[in-house]
């Protein structure tokens, strides 16, 4: 199958004519264009009108045959009556899919390279008029991303229609190349169009308007043919096409330079930079949906030099709703349109308000009542430290002068990188040759849930099985979460015993800090979740083990108890495992809850940090010095505050209206129906992967798949066993396409949007299955 | 003079009716609305059309006064060309500007209080369409922010027409309350709209179309009289002014709830929250400009309940370009649209190369080589420390395991709440009760600038006289800038005395980190330019003072000696102070430079972290745990990068086009012209208000003014002080507005926007004279 993506061919200049509205003469500009095209430069021309309604009489096609011989023309869905798209379409009882009409257009482009040297594909009315399947025209052709021609409206009104029509095309991520307009003296639009385009580095080609209609059909054409003629032998035409050539090939020239452009001036996170060559920077031209459109080090002139590459971290993890998302571009232009960023303190704002009651509501912990902003993950755990440390040291007494408080966690876990949470992870590779890097805490080891030939199991860590017990096989995921069914004793009895050691040799502790489910950057370990439904309870069910005997509101489900529980769901929250947040997986309730990534669906950086009332009273003081003192200067942004609801709506709403259903069923066990754990990735793929010749074994949940590769050097982060893998879905060989995934150490991870499609997926899973050993 | 904002009075309801288009029956259906309002729910009505083009007769008050008898109505500009208003004004050589017509709008709304309960304000043309000045329509009554009715294009094309108008409504921050649309079975727009605004969470009213015109005049109006008789009877306009009602207490109910509910749910940044009101919370409706629109406490329903209120703290020291800002919520949709983010590690994409090179070029600093982004000031700053620290650790052969290794800085100084950075800053209020807070470093005393009683003076920290030397006094900055011809001996020698101490008593340090010129959260600190300079330079020419008595490349400008010198501009840099960056007040320029809030126009998070070539090899190896790893999901997020990108675009414009060369003009001096420093705030206020009783002295510089009160106890951060001043500004008397200050300590500063007008600062200015003691 071809995938659709951007299309940039080098030997071939593509643009797109969109009106501002209907009857603006988007065909006689295209005709004006392929004439000068033909005539002047002596270019060979492809005109397509994917799709046309009306009389095939009348269609553009004819017109452009007629009046710019030469032209290579073709009509993709001709429908007869002359209405728009989707009422013409449904009228003929012939409705093509958007992918068909995407599909279709970019073949006959691709068909036309070699055969070609310019295209014009002219679109039907205005910008956003319906395609045949009703879906607005402009998001229909956008994976395309084909440069745009825009014409505007030489009519009364024609200024606002005009703008309106450029910025509805802006917000969908076009490049509007030119801006073409018949004059007219009455109206004067063109002239202050010319200056608003101006503004906007768009140039203006004017055009005389077209001759009247005639009755005599004769005379007619010669006045069209006379017009043609002059026009597309103008200086503003001639100068149009010129100028319209030096763009295309300055827009391949910079790609082309971007990699050794970014190798000179940008500092990357997390890159070794020695040996890194320029050539190994991925250039992004734009993305949308589920995939990137990625510069093709193939240089043949006719093959297309953008790829669709399948966006298979996410986008580090932050992608929900895909990207080029038109309705979150424009909930982050309405906020940005009626706020910019407010400063918030002391103040509020109906973004930021709709987002902490949405939060509170859904999280629909009792534990819950406030709700901090800040940047990102990082600085969220930053805030929940301060947060767990302070409610701590009050009630236990501690002077945090005279006594270094710890953090509680596990091995492998990875909260940030800024450096207070870095303290909060044990030495590793991330951390340990940062100067300032001061570790403060414990970390438990813990016992890892993985598919190994089509079984899943529960493990304990290395050779600590007289610990945490033997492997244990389970016949489905479901079985593993079902935590009231089995039985904890043995871990209880390592963590307790662990608690009483570290409180014997002194350590103090102020905060119980877990990842829930899958630590991410540590390695992608899915951990038993009874363990860590285990460690929470025995936190708060022995308070004497962490630094009192009393349990200061006993049972009470809105106060901490031993310590406070801190979930960080950065990663593994907001749907990213199915659902909004992780503590039914776990059988328990955070005391503070950190989000952030999918919070925006994967637009702009925000984050919270949600607390209970309890921790919050710890920081009422007569004192100003006592407060939480902590803030960013964009806390709270508008525009992150409300892209945030409508994620969260969306995401919500693709809940409630069974969109991920079909996932669901394959994950469905007799059990479990509905409410049972479930992946993207189908129960049926990961079976099958699990039983290849290279893998020690797999998990899938959520949008999460990872793959860990067999290593008879052990694995670990510096190992190599999962390059090739990564270099295979990358090789975009016969396919048309390519994925980029991500590894750490010997384990590949793919991960999925929450739009992700179905049929998307199976095609990704067969493409796995191919290049798995 | 009447301050023009958001426009809400609880006894008047009020609309704004544009059009998808021109001729789309915007006049019909607020003369129905109107009519129905009149009629079943007999309430008083009044019908503005503040922009009228074409033949009197025709007016739409003349249509309305015709068809909805009772009806109050007036039009503000009539102009008898029937053309764009932009036009026919030019044409009758009557051209008001749009603080006119948003006054005239605002007053005669505000006079219609007493009078009518609900007011009809009809647009001309499209949405878009120029008003009289040229400036687009929705752009010039955005300050009022009046809920819209849309009136939808029936036309063939008028989908397209419809939503590209609803859209460019969103972007400007307008609420669109309903969608009216006549009835068309041929084209059926109205169908396919009533779902598109459903989805959109907007109701649809659909009308029959209004008959068509008949010879008879008399037989026409019958027809019309007939058709709005029905109309304004039918269920659906019923059903309409119905909800609208409710729509309208709905959006007061809630505005008069959101500052207890906040209260409820938000943990806010930097404040004690024990003993706070919640009427002490801000509620933000919108803003606009330099303004918010608050939330008044005023509850009679005749008074606007919405305030303008400048944000005299830029929101944090964030706003560059004006809140609202419609070009800069375009720039965000552009990039939402073309990307959403795209991860960034080993890739790249236009907004992000594109800032990288216009920062390098536009910092102008031969040291700067590489760019590294994040998310906010703090973490720039963790990013730069980890940079400097390691550059100076590798070249000095310090072992960070067994070596302590700080950072030189300034008393007072302040780079973020992070608890890496946080460990930069001394002992404060701020920090030393957070339980992880471990201060790194040594802090200098330094000599500060501030204006008294109309002289400008450079002053020796309190009782330090014999290091620093006497307060001296200058006739102008100017002359305080003008370092060489200044002596800096003197600090020359304590600096370097200090230094020996601290190598003597075998301190080690990795960086020199600055705010330069003014220290922000540390108490608004203007320094002594010549002591940052002599510190700077003592550092680079004695690094036998710091770990080595070798330079590497000595003389080299692009290798740094010493120590790394980190510029934290977050607060200082682009524009704040007038100038692209700080270096050359310090005749300085260093090896790292961190940017941020205004680097986005004041819109959302994003930072960068500029360091040298030298300073990034210091990370290259062959191992990849030597590298930065260092990074955030959201690193250089497409929004942000192009948000940046055209909100410095716009600022080095202003500076080139001579935007602010009245201000410049203020501030000039005999020797220095067009080069020197400047103040948005005139030489002749900051002068007058010097000489003001309750003043202990002041300072202005770009756009930051602050005010040191006198304080009998002396000053500081629980300084009550500036509290009186604060809260005067505060009030809005007869004004009509009011200024939103921020103080720290006995310090009250105020900064405005890079476009804040000189006329409004005259306003601002008059306001402080007046409220000063």
């Amino acid at each position: 199958m071809q995938r659709i993506g951007s299309a940039l061919w080098p030997s071939l200049q593509c643009f797109q004519v969109y009106g501002a509205n209907t009857n603006v003469g988007k065909t006689i500009v295209s005709t004006a264009l392929c004439k000068a095209w033909r005539g002047k430069l002596d270019l060979s021309v492809h005109y397509l009108k994917p799709v046309s309604t009306g009389p095939l009489d009348d269609a553009d096609v004819n017109h452009m045959a007629k009046f710019a011989p030469g032209v290579n023309t073709k009509t993709l869905f001709q429908f007869s009556k002359p209405l728009s798209p989707h009422i013409a379409a449904k009228d003929a009882g012939d409705i093509p899919p958007d992918l068909t009409v995407q599909q279709r257009t970019y073949h006959d482009l691709s068909e036309a390279v070699t055969k070609a040297d310019v295209a014009i594909v002219e679109t039907a009315g205005g910008v956003l008029s319906p395609a045949p399947s009703g879906s607005v025209q402009a998001d229909v052709y956008r994976p395309l991303r084909l440069p745009v021609l825009l014409v505007g409206d030489y009519h009364l009104g024609g200024i606002s229609s005009t703008i309106a029509a450029y910025e509805s095309l802006r917000i969908r991520g076009y490049d509007v190349l030119a801006h073409f307009i018949f004059e007219d003296a009455e109206y004067q639009n063109s002239k202050y169009l010319t200056d608003f385009f101006l503004g906007n580095k768009v140039s203006t080609i004017e055009l005389p308007k077209p001759p009247r209609q005639v009755e005599d059909a004769m005379k007619d054409l010669q006045n069209m043919q006379t017009y043609y003629s002059d026009v597309a032998a103008s200086h503003a035409i001639l100068e149009a096409v010129e100028r319209l050539g030096h763009q295309h090939e300055a827009r391949i020239k910079r790609l082309g330079e971007m990699s050794a452009r970014a190798a000179d001036t940008i500092w990357y996170p997390f890159t070794q930079h020695k040996g890194r060559r320029p050539e190994d920077i991925v250039v992004i031209d734009s993305a949308f949906g589920d995939n990137f459109d990625t510069l093709s080090n193939t240089m043949s002139p006719e093959a297309s030099i953008l790829t669709p590459a399948m966006d298979g971290s996410a986008s580090w993890w932050t992608q929900g709703l895909g990207h080029g998302n038109p309705s979150l571009a424009l909930s982050a232009a309405s906020a940005a349109g009626r706020y910019g960023h407010v400063m918030f303190a002391g103040a509020i704002h109906e973004p930021a308000l709709s987002l902490a009651e949405m939060l509170l509501q859904h999280h629909d912990n009792p534990r819950l009542a406030k709700v901090f902003y800040s940047d990102n993950g990082s600085t969220g755990m930053e805030v929940a430290v301060k947060m767990a440390l302070r409610a701590a040291r009050t009630r236990y007494g501690w002077d945090h002068a005279q006594e270094d408080i710890g953090i509680l966690g596990l091995r492998g876990s990875y909260h940030g990188d800024t450096m207070g949470v870095m303290d909060c992870s044990e030495p590793s590779t991330y951390n340990d040759r940062i100067e300032w890097y001061n570790p403060k805490g414990y970390w438990l080891d813990y016992p890892t849930v993985i598919m190994r030939a089509g079984r899943w199991f529960v493990e304990p860590p290395h050779g600590q099985e007289a610990a945490f017990g033997n492997a244990q096989s389970f016949d489905s995921l479901n079985d593993i979460f079902d935590l009231r069914r089995r039985e904890d004793a043995v871990y209880t009895r390592y963590i307790e015993k662990t608690l009483t050691e570290l409180r014997d040799a002194g350590r103090k502790f102020g905060a119980l800090i877990l990842e829930p489910v899958i630590l991410g950057a540590g390695g992608m370990n899915f951990i038993d979740p009874l363990f860590q439904h285990a460690l929470i309870k025995a936190v708060r069910n022995r308070p004497d083990l962490i630094g009192t005997q009393k349990l200061r509101k006993p049972g009470s489900l809105d106060s901490w108890s031993g310590l406070p529980v801190v979930f960080d769901e950065v990663f593994t929250g907001l749907y990213r495992l199915g659902r909004f947040n992780c503590s039914s997986f776990l059988q328990a309730q955070p005391d503070i809850v950190v989000n952030a990534k999918l919070l925006t669906g994967g637009l702009i950086p925000l984050c919270t940090t949600t607390a209970s009332q309890d921790i919050f009273d710890a920081f009422l003081s007569d004192e100003k010095a006592d407060a939480l003192l902590h803030g960013h200067s964009y806390t709270a942004h508008a525009v992150g505050c409300a892209v945030a609801v409508d994620s969260l709506d969306a995401m919500m709403q693709m809940e409630k209206t069974g969109k991920w259903d079909e996932f669901r069923r394959s994950w469905a066990t007799d059990e479990v129906t509905g409410e049972g754990c479930w992946s993207m990735w189908s129960k049926e793929f990961v079976t099958k992967v699990t039983n290849k010749e290279s893998i020690d074994g797999v998990f899938a949940i959520g949008s999460v798949l990872a793959l860990t590769l067999k290593d008879a050097a052990g694995g670990g982060y510096n190992s190599l066993a999962a390059q090739g893998l990564h270099s295979r879905l990358l090789d975009i060989g016969d396919k048309g396409w390519r994925i980029h995934s991500r590894v750490l150490g010997n384990v590949l991870y793919l991960m999925t949007s929450q739009i992700t499609t179905w049929e998307t997926l199976k095609n990704v899973e067969q493409f796995i299955l191919e290049s798995v050993n």
